[in-house]
């Protein structure tokens, strides 16, 4: 068995998509899928566990606090987000799916 | 700071290319990079770890022991390898960079 990351996207996505993908030992892995979708207005990411994200597809802007402006994010680009590192999605590509490959541990 | 799972790719390429992205907690996450390489002849994987692999560039052949062929993986397909399930990778394209996101957990 194999399974694509691109598969069952839908044509309407009124909400981020998230998926969890694999489960084992203290670790989590996501697939989210965003269409224009960000964070709320004064919502900040807060996160006990470390994050490892990569952008398979797509293109966003993630904030980080203490940061003056949001870092473009385009194929092929991953950060490593340190435990109660706050950051937000100020913005994803609105005529596009972002496919985003996420590793919490 | 940001960095990119394509960035870096050198002309030459003899061996395949393997670097530990993030280290964290008991898990590990590598890029790895192929170009026409493939498990020498008898070998096979057979790892402690879990290992969920995403092929995000490129094409491979990987063969899991029982299976008659092997699976067919293309940009977006990932698989999740049990520990101790032993495994080759028959072939991988030729003719261009297959880029792999391997998490060891």
């Amino acid at each position: 068995m194999k399974n694509n990351l691109f598969a069952g996207l839908t044509v309407s996505l009124p909400d981020e998509l998230t998926e969890v993908l694999c489960r084992s030992s203290g670790v989590r892995i996501e697939r989210i899928v965003s269409r224009g979708h960000c964070s709320p207005p004064g919502f900040w990411y807060d996160q006990a566990e470390t994050e490892f994200v990569l952008l398979v597809k797509g293109r966003a802007g993630v904030l980080f606090e203490g940061e003056p402006q949001p870092r473009v994010l385009e194929e092929g680009d991953w950060v490593e987000i340190a435990s109660h590192a706050r950051h937000r999605v100020e913005w994803t590509a609105p005529d596009q799916d972002t496919v985003w490959l996420a590793v919490f541990c």
